[in-house]
C-alpha cells in the first residue's frame, strides 16, 4: 500500500537512519536534504534507494560519520572543502556559500571538494548556486563503470556533468546528465524490476552488447553519443580527479570496500557571475528570448522541467516513495 | 597534381589572399596561424577550405578586416577582448596571455570574444592555453543548423566544446567537439565529394531522416548522443551568448548576410592553473598515470592524439592540401 508523507516526514526518517548508524546530526540532515529533494523531484533513483547504501557505508567505518568540513581558500578564485572523508552533502553547503560569495567579487570562481563520498545527483549544487542568480557547473567520478569509446571494460565513472542557468521568473534551467549512456540508478531500478534497457546503454562480461541491465552492470555501460560522450566522460575524469585533487575513477574502484555505498572521490564546481563581465544587463532579457523560443519549438521540453513540475506537486501533496524502499528506510531508522 | 608546401609558404598564400582583400597583416597573419595549423594537422575541413569565406565576409564588408582588438579587465578573474568586428584569431592572441596571467594569479580565469567572427576550430586556443600547463575549456556558438532533441528545425548552432589538459612529456591531451552528431565542415566536404553521411546526421528541409549531405545542411543536422548532446549545445549557446555577451545562434542568424563567411558571435573560455588549487603537485604523476592506463586499453585512442601525429609528419615534410583548393587560394592571393 503506497502512504504519503509530507517532505519534512521523510526527511526525519533519512535522518533518523542515519544518526542511528552514527552519522552525526549535521550529516544526517544534509543528506537527507538531498534525498528527500530527489523524492521530491520525482528522481527515485537519487531518492530514499540510497539510503540503505549510506547506512552500509557507516556501519562499515568506510565514511566517517561524525566529519566536520573545513573550509580554505587556496588561491584569490578557488575555494576548497576538505570534507574529512565524510559525505558530500554537508560539504558543498559548507563550499557553496563561499564559491558564491568569491565569484560575486572575481567574476568566476571555483569550489574544489575532496576526501568526500559522493551518492546524490548533482542537480542540487548547481541549483543552489542559481538560486543565487549565478551560473553553475558541476563534475564528479565514481569507480570504473563505463568503457571508454572503442574498449570493453570499464574504465571511466559514470561520471555526470551538471549545468544551472538562472532564471528571473521561476526555477533555473538545469541539466545534470550521466557522461553514460543511461544512469546506473536507472539501470539499478531497471534490473530490480526485471525489465531490459535499451541497445547502446551497455555491454556483458564478454564485451557484447547487452539489454539485460544485470549483465550489464556486471560488465561495463557505454558513454552516450560514442566517442563524444566518452570524451565529455575524460574531462569530467580530469575535473574531478586532477583539478579537484582526489581520486581517478579508477583509484577510487581500487581503494573502495565493496559494501554498497559511494567510492571516495572529489567534486569540481565552477560559479560564473555573469553581472561581472562587463557587459551590462542585456543578457537577461536576450537569454529569456532564447529560452523562450526554445521551449515554444515543437516537441522540445526544457531540462529539468519535469522536475520542477513533480516539485511543485511534492510541495503541496508530499511524496508517495515506492512502498518497498519506505519499509527498508522504516526499518533503517527503527521507525517500525 | 598535388603539390607539397612548407607551412610558411601555405601562410604567406593564405595571409596574402586576405591582405589582398582588404586585411590588416595582423589580422591576416592571425588567420593565416589558423588555417596554416589545420591543414598541417590533418583537418581540413577547418583549412584553405574556409579561405574563401573569409575572403567572401571581407568583401561583403560584413567583417572590419583592419579591426584591432581591445583588452579590458572587468573583473578580477575575467578578461574580456572586444574585437571590434575582426576575426577571432588576432582577438584570441590578444586575450590568452592575459587569461593566462590572470589565471595564474587567481587560479580560475574567464577570457570572453565579442563582436567577432569566428571561422576556425576551437582547439587552437584551448591548446594554446595547455602550452602555458595550465587546464583550457572553449566554447562559441554559431547560426540555427542543429535542430534541439525533438524538434525538427535547426535552432542551435554547432556549438563545439573545446578542452585541453597539460602533459609535461609531449602535446597536450585535446579535443574540441561540435555538439553537433557530425562537424558541418564534414558534411560540407562530403556533400563536395559526393558522399553520403550516417544515418542520425541529420533530417531534410521536412523534418525527415537523411544521409544526403545537401539535404541536411537544406534542413537540420542533430545533436550528438540525442538529448545529452542537445544540452551540451544548450549550454554552448548560454556560455557564449550570455556569459559572453554576445549573440545566440539564432539571433546571429538573423543579423548574418549570407555571404558565406563566418556569423557574428562571442567566444567563452576558461583556464585553471591546478597549481593554485592548494593539494601539492601530486596531481600531476597521478592524472599521467592515469592517461597512460587510459591509452593502454585495447581500442583507445586518445583525443587530439591523431592530429598530434599528422602535425609532425607535416612539421618535417610540409603539407599537400586538396589541389583545387590550393589553385582556389592562389588565385584568391593573386599568386598565379
Amino acid at each position: 500500500m503506497t502512504a504519503t508523507l509530507s517532505i519534512d516526514a521523510l526527511h526525519a526518517l533519512v535522518a533518523g537512519a542515519l544518526t542511528r548508524h552514527g552519522a552525526s546530526q549535521a550529516q544526517a540532515d544534509a543528506v537527507a536534504r538531498t534525498v528527500t529533494a530527489a523524492e521530491r523531484d520525482g528522481a527515485a533513483s537519487h531518492g530514499i534507494f540510497r539510503v540503505p547504501g549510506y547506512v552500509a557505508s557507516l556501519v562499515s567505518g568506510k565514511v566517517t560519520g561524525d566529519a566536520v568540513p573545513t573550509l580554505t581558500y587556496p588561491a584569490p578564485a578557488v575555494v576548497s572543502v576538505d570534507a574529512g572523508l565524510g559525505f558530500a552533502p554537508l560539504a558543498l553547503e559548507t563550499g557553496i556559500p563561499a564559491l558564491v560569495q568569491v565569484a560575486r567579487e572575481t567574476g568566476v570562481a571555483a569550489l574544489t571538494i575532496r576526501n568526500c563520498f559522493h551518492f546524490a545527483a548533482l542537480w542540487p549544487e548547481v541549483e543552489a548556486v542559481a538560486a543565487e542568480g549565478l551560473v553553475g557547473l558541476a563534475a564528479t567520478a565514481a569507480t570504473p563503470m563505463v568503457a571508454p569509446a572503442g574498449a570493453r571494460v570499464p574504465f571511466f565513472g559514470t561520471n555526470p556533468l551538471a549545468f544551472a542557468f538562472p532564471r528571473p521568473n521561476g526555477p533555473p534551467l538545469v541539466f545534470d546528465q550521466a557522461a553514460a549512456a543511461m544512469a546506473r540508478g536507472e539501470i539499478m531500478l531497471a534490473a530490480e524490476a526485471g525489465e531490459q534497457v535499451p541497445e547502446q546503454v551497455g555491454i556483458d562480461a564478454e564485451g557484447q552488447p547487452s539489454t539485460d541491465p544485470a549483465a550489464i552492470l556486471g560488465g561495463a555501460q557505454l558513454p552516450f553519443g560514442g566517442y563524444k560522450g566518452s570524451s565529455i566522460a575524460l574531462m569530467v575524469e580530469l575535473l574531478a580527479g586532477a583539478v579537484a585533487g582526489d581520486l581517478f575513477s579508477p583509484e577510487a574502484g581500487r581503494a573502495d570496500n565493496r559494501d554498497g555505498g559511494p567510492p571516495r572521490g572529489g567534486e569540481f564546481l565552477l560559479a560564473l557571475d555573469i553581472a561581472r563581465f562587463g557587459h551590462g544587463e542585456g543578457w537577461r532579457a536576450r537569454s529569456e528570448a532564447f529560452l523562450d523560443a526554445l521551449s515554444a519549438l515543437d516537441g522540445v521540453r526544457l531540462p529539468g522541467a519535469r522536475r520542477h513540475a513533480n516539485r511543485a506537486t511534492a510541495l503541496a501533496q508530499g511524496v508517495s516513495p515506492d512502498p518497498n524502499r519506505l519499509k527498508t528506510l522504516r526499518t533503517l531508522a527503527g521507525a517500525d
